[in-house]
């Protein structure tokens, strides 16, 4: 083993705001907490043995077509899509309806292909699953990068919070970004408040699913952590790590 | 004239972090804070009539054989280019020495070029012209982005502060990014701390040119607005408003 292995070196850890930053690292973590990484990390909590998240609710249709007894999910502008079992809410994955779901969630679903495509593992984060997130990046070691799903391309503070909490924990060395995402956290004195000052929530009480933002704001009460297993055509497949 | 017209609605502020980033607004304000847009406002308010910048080494030298008696300025990785007149430090442009800068600038050209694009008009900031950029954008009464030069297309916190303590004067209706930025700029004590928590200060630390933080960092001690006048083949040209 060459000398330069065995030294002590910090681990990174960099914050890409959005999906189309570059941002490479051996473990990436992607988020997008209001509320497709909070559903996953609900779902796989309650029972279910897999996620097929896929962007497009033609996609999500196709593969139950090809799968047969799957529940399909998912919204368009936070409200049910015709013909789908449950929603996007973490609220509708208390108990487990079968083995697999189809998820359409067109950030998360670009987030985490961008992960998947830059990172050795992808995991997902959202404030449920905090500390068995962090605790899953502090075991493997290695430098990590955060990925936010935003909002089509574009920066969210909801994302950017739970992202600095990530940050935070890590307590590695940080990107400027990573710095950033730390001190936009700290900003805020309780998790309701970070996720309440973003545009994501304002559209879910626009909605009348402002219980949904509470119910996401609970911190480190689940301890499954989503790990990527393989992306199966156009759809990311998510697994208890 | 339709009523809405007459209608009272509040400038809404967003914030690129990096120039990937899709905004769009009638005002483009352009912040590469370290040290592009200082040198800029610092070298108009000396006396210089334009600022050509463009991306390249070779550009600027087309540049120089084509127009002839013109200032010949710029930096790679900090340090003054070879058969060059000037650097790119703001404290080398307090004395004219003639009417026409070309300024070799990879990420604040890629700034200008996409605020450019995207914007009606195009102002240069810095802390250094910090309330006369704000004046300007306030005088022009329309929607405002921000566009944080960053490096090689990655967030820099120098930029972040700038575009927050700007987003937070103008007083706007907020985007998340926006929000954001003035989150970050709020969490430092004073303009030095904010510039000299990112990459791009330790980088001049480390070429010895920790003096040009300092300098930076003074806040609306000019009060010129650099405009951008138009684009000449790939170079940008920036005049006083």
């Amino acid at each position: 083993m060459p000398r330069g292995a065995l030294r002590w070196r910090a681990v990174r850890v960099h914050v890409a705001f959005t999906p189309a930053e570059a941002a490479e690292a051996p473990t990436g973590i992607v988020v997008d907490v209001l509320r497709a990484t909070s559903t996953i990390a609900q779902a796989l909590s309650s029972g279910y043995g897999r996620i097929l998240c896929c962007a497009e609710v033609e996609e999500a249709q196709a593969l139950r077509e090809r799968l047969g007894a799957v529940v399909l999910a998912g919204e368009r502008r936070c409200l049910p899509i015709p013909g789908f079992d449950l929603g996007n809410s973490p609220r509708e994955f208390l108990e487990p309806r079968g083995d697999t779901v189809v998820l359409t969630t067109t950030n998360g679903t670009r987030a985490l292909v961008a992960a998947t495509e830059r990172c050795e593992r992808v995991l997902a984060a959202s404030l449920l699953n905090l500390d068995a997130v962090v605790a899953a990046a502090r075991e493997a070691a290695e430098d990590v990068a955060v990925f936010c799903a935003g909002v089509r391309g574009a920066f969210t503070i909801d994302d950017a919070y739970c992202a600095g909490r990530i940050a935070e924990r890590l307590a590695g060395e940080l990107s400027d970004a990573g710095a950033a995402a730390v001190r936009i956290a700290g900003s805020f004195g309780t998790p309701e408040e970070g996720l309440s000052a973003s545009q994501s929530a304002r559209n879910l009480v626009a909605a009348g699913l402002d219980e949904d933002i509470d119910f996401c704001a609970r911190e480190s009460v689940l301890s499954v952590v989503p790990r990527v297993a393989g992306v199966e055509g156009r759809a990311v497949e998510l697994v208890p790590y």
